[in-house]
């Protein structure tokens, strides 16, 4: 709720961030066109400008030859290999870890296997900080980095960004951000969100689902995650576990799940779901790997392979028309190995949907695979990462290069 | 998205309706509230309050005896006795229409019951515009009406308020708001909203869910709706039919529903389903009243009430788990005949929560009784029909009297 009427401090704050939120987003825009999405007019889009290009946030520069006569307009792009963030992705079988230019661009990435298994955490801190130090090393001496931010495999405590794991999930206590922090020793704090609610948050801001103020994200690694946009917010719920649709019941009775309960979305659709119906329970290929294994001996008319997928898929289809009813979602995006599962599995998918939904809640949904693919979490965490510096682009800098 | 800075008088428009908003949220309330809640100066407070005073819809005055020395702060109350708006809720056996008050104040009302079966718009439009006008002849000439809506048990589009109703529901179309304000004459258009979704919106804006920013409402009738607060706003999603929680598969394969589908929410735990586990399926009390008399024979020991009840329970507690997990809200709120429901198998439905729900998302539920009763879904049309006078509440009121 706006209280006073803002300062015009405050004005030209709003006003910086809005304008450098754009060409992060919207990628290299005239100075014709900002005067138009801002509804300001041009005196004040220069001014505006000039400050992001003495702070070194932007830059103006001749588009590339318009075809059109006369004195073309500047193009204001972002400053994307001098100004950046870094990105960390915490997955149950890999960890990643990128600088991330302004404008979402990806300038250097490091990913690593994890060993399935319990979590060490101060080996797990380890090797992301030394894979930051390594693409630190790299930069150049004008490049500054504004913000760091972490995809997490599990529950995050909004209010303080601690990750909620331990035998049926949600019991112990991990300052996972704050420990990378510490080890970064940068001076920045490192925000931490759940990598399914990234991964949406990316899919909305820059992948497939751009555009769209209504969509549910699935994220299929071991379990199933979700991430959801309301009204073109991201759904956290009363203390930021909201979207764990992976444990949603769609079987009741069905097969047991890691949090306890039996039939949840992930015992039905999981990974090891799929690799069980499949006959290949024991030691064979697992994670991306083993999922892709059984869609391509699937498409190669291996029938118990079909067949594992398509009962795969009507559990999915089945947990996929639940949302449909309760969030009347435009788009809903498959990703990480649930891609693999619902190229398999369409007509199942499909199906479920028709029959399990109301008419008017199914008329203009559109099912996609992800955009990003396995980078929708680590850009998430990259927006998250940028919140700052777009928020208050003069500030954060200041405070950088103080 | 903020463009230019505010004018001046866009910020005078936005503080008087704050103010308004205020008064009629929180009741009566001191200069001295004000000033602090809104953050501005007293002077400031004091025009602002003179300008509505002025236009009728806020009166000041000497609180009640404050116990405390010195001079009291003036009190600024909402005029509810002067202005109001016509709200009306269309249930599956119930129309009911209603004078109320700024502050939220049933000032009249008329309720008639509805016979079940094929739905006759023209005859539910005259009977509720009937029932305005009789209220209408009561008011006095001062009094001024400032908008109308009406709370439908049916999907809502929310471009257009068109409902979307038919034999698998959502495929024909019903502009009953146009309708209804056409039978009305008074030059106001007639909002609509699904039921309980406008039940939702009361309970978070004057109901038991009040101060609470992510809730779940659930709402009994024949079948069951659901009306969802994310972030303090109600979920509408793309088109509007977000909520339909009713709708949500807990049993696949299980009762068939009025949709098409089976094993739905409202399959397994509408009104149909009790009375026939209870063996009253055939021409016994209905509605309420049935829900009602199961619920009283399980008090009195009646062993097949009781496991109809808390077999249904069961049901209840499956798709209300799922919402948690889904939502993390911090308070679920059974409204409609699932009061009485939940109240014969809040046991049935507090196990099935802590069995089918991760610790973390659970850990500070709340499991809640609607706060307005039959009323919320009245009450919550009459909150959408304040919208336009809360916005902007000069403009509304010159329009109005000119």
């Amino acid at each position: 709720m706006m209280r006073a009427g803002p300062s015009q401090e405050e004005i030209r704050k709003h006003n910086l961030g809005t304008l450098l939120r754009h060409v992060h987003l919207g990628g290299p825009t005239s100075r014709a066109e900002l005067t138009s999405l801002m509804g300001l007019n041009r005196s004040t889009i220069m001014a505006l400008t000039a400050d992001l290009t003495a702070a070194g946030l932007v830059r103006e520069e001749l588009p590339k030859d318009t075809g059109k006569a006369g004195r073309p307009s500047l193009v204001v792009r972002p400053e994307s290999s001098r100004v950046y963030v870094l990105a960390f992705d915490v997955g149950v079988d890999r960890l990643a870890a990128a600088r991330v230019g302004l404008g979402g661009v990806i300038l250097d990435r490091r990913v690593a296997l994890r060993q399935r298994g319990s979590f060490d955490m101060p080996q797990v801190v380890a090797i992301l900080a030394g894979f930051a130090r390594q693409m630190l090393r790299k930069t150049r001496p004008d490049t500054i980095c504004v913000g760091a931010a972490a995809a997490f495999c599990g529950a995050v405590r909004k209010s303080d960004g601690v990750v909620r794991i331990g035998p049926n999930i949600g019991l112990e206590e991990m300052p996972f951000g704050e420990e990378l922090s510490g080890k970064l020793a940068l001076g920045l704090p490192v925000n931490v969100g759940n990598d399914a609610n990234l991964g949406a948050l990316a899919e909305h801001t820059r992948g497939i689902g751009l555009g769209c103020r209504d969509l549910v994200y699935l994220h299929g690694d071991v379990g199933i995650g979700g991430g959801i946009v309301v009204n073109g917010q991201l759904l956290g719920g009363f203390a930021g576990y909201g979207g764990e649709v992976g444990h949603m019941i769609v079987n009741p009775g069905g097969r047991p799940c890691a949090c306890g309960s039996r039939g949840c979305l992930e015992a039905e659709v999981g990974e090891r779901a799929l690799m069980e119906h499949a006959g290949r329970g024991g030691g064979e290929a697992v994670g991306r790997d083993g999922v892709r294994s059984v869609v391509d001996a699937a498409d190669r008319g291996d029938v118990v392979a079909q067949e594992a997928l398509h009962g795969v898929g009507n559990w999915l289809g089945l947990g996929v028309a639940n949302l449909v009813n309760i969030f009347n979602p435009e788009m809903v995006i498959f990703g990480g190995t649930l891609r693999e599962m619902y190229l398999g599995s369409a007509a199942q998918v499909r199906s479920q949907i028709n029959t399990g939904t109301l008419g008017a809640s199914r008329e203009h949904l559109r099912l996609r695979t992800s955009g990003l693919g396995d980078d929708a979490p680590l850009l998430g965490a990259a927006e998250l990462a940028f919140g700052k510096v777009l928020a208050d682009p003069l500030d954060v800098l200041s405070r950088q290069t103080s």
